[in-house]
C-alpha cells in the first residue's frame, strides 16, 4: 500500500532547465545556455576568502554555535539603509527578514499568506519555482497573460474578481524569463487592482541592479502606500550565489508573521550571512556593480549581435535592458519540442517556455538564452549554432 | 484594514525559550540552563577552521557559485553509509535528502504528508517547533500521553481512529524535553499502530550519538518494514550546530516528494556541506564522540548530583541516559509561572514546561534544564539555586 499523499503534493512539477543540463551533459562540447548562474568572471574570489577567514577568526564560535534566530543585526542594518538610499524605500513601519537565499520567500510568503485553494496571480511565463511553491502549499497559482510591458492589469483583475486571490507574484526588472521590464506607468496599473482587492504583492528584485541600459523605473515599494508589498532581495547576483542569503523587506505585521513561519524551519546559517556582511565592508560595491553591469552589457550585446546575424526572420528577439536572459519567440506553427530537443542534440542548450509556464496548458512558443554564465566565445558559437536551428524549424 | 491572513497563520505562537533568554539578559550573573546548545568545549574549533580553508581552497567557485541541487554527493554517500553500518538501517529503497539544519525536515513532513485538518500526533511535551511547523501548514497537532517510557500506543491508537491522522512525530531517544529515552518494546508497539493506521513517523534523533549510560536501542527506522519510518539526523550536536546540516534518510518515494516540495525554496548552501564533510575527513569520529559522551556524562551527573542535593522532595527529577536535557516535575497544586519568574529573578532560568505543550491547555507542571551549554560552575551554582527555589514554592 503506498502513503496516502494530499492532492497538492500528488502531482510532481519537474525542472525542465534542469532536464536540459542533464541532456546536455552527455554531448561533447555541449554550450549550455540554460542556466541562471552569475558571471563567474564577477565574482570576486580574493574578497570573499578574505571575509572568510576574518569572519571565522575574528569569533570562531559564532561562526560554528548557534545564533540569534534574527541572523546578523548588522546586515539587516545595512539592508534598512540601502532599501532607503538606493531604492527609496523608508524604514517607517517596515521590517526585514533574513532569508537563506532569497528564493526561500518564493515559498514562506504564500504559506503565510493563503489558505487551501486561494490564488495567487503570476505571469503567464514566470520563476517556476514561484508556480510550484504555491501549488505545494495546496494554493491555486492562476496564469495571468501580458504584453511587453508585463502583466495585463485588465487580465489580473478578471481574475481577482473570484476574490480568492491573495498575492501577485511579479519580477518588474528584467523578468525572468523575458528579460522584459515593467515600465511605471504599468506598475501604477498593476498596484491600483492590487489595492482594490486586497492583494499582497510579492515584488522579486534579484537582478535589479545589474541595468545596463535605460534609466531606473522606481520598486512598487517605493510608492507602496497601502501596505501591501514585500519586495524580495538578493546577494547571489552581487557577491556570491554559493552562500545563499538573501532577504525580505516588508509591512512590518507581514513580515513578522512570516518570520514566525520561518522560524519553524530552524535558523538560516549565520556564517553566511557574517560573510556577506564583511565582504560589503571590504568591497567597492559602486565599483563593483558599475563592472557587473558592463561585464553583463557586453554579454548581452555579443548574444544579441549573434542572434540577430543568424536567426529565421520568423523568430522576435526580446533584448532586455539589464538582467541574465534573452527571450526568443518563435511561430505557433512550429513543433517546439521538437526544435528543443535538436537545439540539444546539435550542442547548445536554451530552455524551451514549456520551463516557465504557470498554465501547463499553455507552454508557448518561445526559448530563454542565459548570457551572463557562457564565456564570450561560447555566447557567439551557441547563439550562431541556435540561429541555424531556428532557420531549419522556421525556416530563413 | 489589515490583510486577511488565513486562520492556521493568525494565531501567533511565541517562543517561551527565547522568553527566558530575553528576561534573563538584564539580570547580572544570570545563569541559563534555557538553551539547547551543544557544549562549547566539545566543539573542534581549530579542525573546523582547517577544513573551512581546505574546502574554499580546493575550488572557491564550487563556494561561491551555485551547485547541485542535490548538495555535496559525497556527504549524502557518507551518511548512507553511517545508516547502514552505525544506525543498521540499509539503503535498499531508502534515500537521502540535505537540509539546512535537520529542522527544516519539521516543516517539510507535514508540509509534504499533510492536508488541511490532517492529525500529527505528538508528545504531550516536545520540541516547539514541530507543533508550530504542523499548525502553521493547516495541520492538526494532536497532543498524546505518555509515561516514562514515552508515548503511550493505547492513547496514540484512540486518536488515530479519527482516521485524519499522517504523521507521528517522536524523539525517541533522550527526548526534548523530557531526556526519556523510548524503550525497544515500546517502539515497537508504536510501530504497530503506526501499521495498522498507515501514519508516517518522523524519528527525530538529534542526541542518538550522546548516550553516556544504558545501551543503545534499535532506531524504528531500523525495523521499518512498512516504509513508514523518516529518520531525521544532524551534525549540529557532533561537529557545529552554526553550520546548518541535517538530513532526512527515508522511503524513496516519501523522500522524493519531500525533496520537490524543499526545491521551491531554492538550494540549500552548499559550502556548509563541504566543510562538515572534510570535517569527517579530518577527525577520528570515534574518538570525537567519546569525548562528547565523557563530558555530557559528566555534566549530567553533576547536575544530578547539585539538584539531589538541594531540591525540594516533593520534587521529581528525570535523569536521562543521554543527551542535553534533565526535566524536573513539581507537584501539579504549586504555581509554575510564579515558580519560573521567580527563578529567573533569583538569576537561574530553567525553561518550565509550557514552552514544550502541543496542548496549549495543557501547560504541565515541570522544568527543563540543559546541562551540556553551562559551564560546571555554573552547573553547581545554578542547580543550587534551582533547588532552593523548588523548596520555597512546593516545601522540603
Amino acid at each position: 500500500m503506498t502513503y496516502p499523499y494530499p492532492e497538492k503534493t500528488r502531482l510532481e512539477l519537474k525542472s525542465l532547465i534542469r532536464a536540459v543540463t542533464e541532456k546536455g551533459s552527455s554531448i561533447p562540447g555541449f554550450i549550455s545556455f540554460a542556466l541562471g548562474s552569475p558571471a563567474p568572471e564577477c565574482v570576486p574570489v580574493d574578497l570573499m576568502r578574505q571575509a572568510y577567514l576574518d569572519v571565522f577568526d575574528q569569533d570562531p564560535m559564532a561562526v560554528l554555535a548557534y545564533g540569534p534566530q534574527i541572523g546578523d543585526v548588522r546586515l539587516r542594518d545595512w539592508i534598512v539603509d540601502y532599501m532607503a538610499t538606493r531604492q527609496n524605500c523608508p524604514a517607517d513601519g517596515q521590517d526585514v527578514v533574513m532569508l537563506t537565499g532569497s528564493g526561500q520567500g518564493l515559498r514562506l510568503a504564500p504559506h503565510t499568506l493563503c489558505d487551501d485553494g486561494d490564488e495567487v496571480y503570476l505571469d503567464l511565463f514566470t520563476y517556476p519555482n514561484a508556480t510550484y511553491a504555491a501549488h505545494y502549499l495546496g494554493a491555486k497559482p492562476v496564469a495571468i497573460d501580458g504584453d511587453d510591458d508585463g502583466m495585463l492589469p485588465d487580465k489580473l483583475e478578471e481574475a481577482a474578481r473570484s476574490k480568492r486571490g491573495k498575492l501577485i507574484y511579479l519580477i518588474p526588472n528584467f523578468q525572468n524569463p523575458t528579460g522584459r521590464t515593467m515600465p511605471l506607468k504599468r506598475r501604477e496599473e498593476i498596484y491600483e487592482v492590487a489595492k482594490k482587492y486586497h492583494l499582497a504583492i510579492y515584488e522579486d528584485d534579484p537582478y535589479g541592479e545589474i541595468r545596463f541600459s535605460g534609466e531606473h523605473i522606481p520598486s512598487f515599494k517605493s510608492f507602496d502606500s497601502e501596505d501591501l508589498v514585500i519586495y524580495s532581495g538578493s546577494f547571489s547576483k552581487i557577491l556570491s550565489a554559493g552562500l545563499r542569503v538573501g532577504y525580505l523587506f516588508g509591512p512590518e505585521d507581514m513580515i513578522k508573521k512570516i518570520t514566525a513561519v520561518k522560524n519553524t524551519d530552524g535558523q538560516a546559517p549565520l556564517y553566511n550571512q557574517k560573510i556577506i556582511y564583511r565582504a560589503l565592508e571590504l568591497i567597492d560595491l559602486e565599483a563593483h556593480i558599475q563592472q557587473l553591469r558592463e561585464t553583463y552589457g557586453k554579454k548581452c550585446r555579443l548574444m544579441e549581435r549573434a542572434l540577430k546575424d543568424s536567426c529565421s526572420s520568423r523568430c522576435r528577439i526580446l533584448v532586455p535592458d539589464g538582467g541574465m536572459f534573452m527571450w526568443v519567440e518563435i511561430p505557433d506553427a512550429v513543433d517546439i519540442d521538437a526544435m528543443s530537443d535538436a537545439m540539444i542534440e546539435a550542442g547548445v542548450g536554451p530552455v524551451k517556455s514549456a520551463a516557465f509556464t504557470s498554465d501547463l496548458s499553455r507552454p508557448g512558443h518561445a526559448f530563454r538564452l542565459n548570457y551572463s554564465a557562457p564565456s564570450e566565445e561560447d555566447i557567439v558559437k551557441g547563439a550562431a549554432l541556435f540561429g541555424q536551428i531556428t532557420r531549419q524549424f522556421c525556416g530563413d
